[in-house]
């Protein structure tokens, strides 16, 4: 099922996507998603990011095999999936001149505007070895598989929650498996995977030169 | 003006402290207190943590003056502090055994639970040289002023927002100048200051050996 967050009326509402139709739902944070019987075009309609985060957590030295550990903890990834709403794609935008400066990577990661999350929601998906791909200005940067990072998407889905309770909304960004790439002011963004759709972005003339990575 | 969140009716409301009575009043957010008309006794009621963070922004490396610099930005300290409510205590607590393994601090800061705020919100306060003390099971265990942190609580309160901006009940730590101490499951660690009252908070038998640090 594909969800999205779309504005509708004048406020932000949930839907689920068939074909060229959004049928409003109520907050599927419940895990369920109940139809309102409202029905909207796709086409047009304006899409927002779908989830309002209290927290983004992000696994870092994750990005290949190099970073690779054993399993530190007990796993249940039964369990930790059971929380998961769905699956979508990011750009974990990091200020690499900041990086030096700022071990804590407060700066670094933390601008208005980064990280956008999009275009939707998949509830069901097969994340073992799945392709994302970076584009900048059309041009095709550089492109990965979740099968090659360090820890697999369930392994990291079952590590954050070990030390911290994730709410509904929250969001976990596993690492951007190999796709990364140098961006600047102006540049047109494309961050694309077969299931998860394209979520495109323009870089802003501030603050910094940065580097993009696809991840979901 | 000293303003607190209370249980009241089922729900979280906003006060001011009147003496020894609590006096209602609407989401002060917009930065005014207005009152509903509903006073109820302050003796008994339960406080809640003065705030509802979306972000919580600490200042590493800001606990004395070997840290001292000079100011990086051009400084606008009125136009900073007119966006801040109030000032309250934290315990910025750390868990020293995982900061090794975890150069970025999220776990060795991100538990549940950790980071107590309140008890109340000072609207109006000279923090150019309050003192701040930490004792642990009733021993006093160090005492700082925050005249002794490397950036001022005004120029952090500039610096924070120069590059991601800040919501209502959003909170920033300005480090814990000297009052910082070990502590372990079971202890009773009192934060206190002269005008921001005692945020006391009891060490739960998880996870790990951790350090706390009084802060502003």
């Amino acid at each position: 099922m594909r969800l999205v967050r779309v504005e509708h009326d004048g406020g932000p509402r949930w839907a689920v996507v068939d074909g060229s139709i959004l049928g409003l739902i109520r907050d599927p944070w419940p895990g369920v998603a109940v139809a309102t019987g409202e029905r909207v075009p796709l086409k047009g309609a304006r899409l927002l990011a779908p989830a309002t985060p209290m927290n983004v957590v992000g696994m870092s030295r994750n990005t290949g095999t190099a970073d690779r550990k054993l399993p530190a903890r007990h796993l249940t990834p039964l369990d930790a999936l059971r929380h998961v709403l769905g699956f979508t794609l990011s750009n974990d935008v990091t200020a690499r001149g900041l990086q030096a400066g700022d071990p804590l990577w407060t700066t670094a990661k933390g601008f208005d505007g980064w990280t956008p999350l999009g275009p939707w929601l998949e509830t069901a998906l097969d994340l073992s070895d799945m392709r994302l791909t970076l584009s900048i200005n059309a041009v095709p940067a550089e492109s990965g598989s979740t099968a090659e990072l360090a820890r697999s998407v369930v392994e990291v889905l079952v590590y954050i929650p070990s030390f911290m309770t994730l709410g509904p909304g929250d969001v976990v960004l596993t690492g951007a498996p190999g796709a990364v790439g140098r961006i600047r002011p102006g540049d047109r963004v494309l961050v694309s995977s077969p299931f998860l759709g394209r979520l495109e972005s323009t870089v802003a003339a501030e603050p910094v030169l940065a580097d993009a990575g696809a991840a979901s």
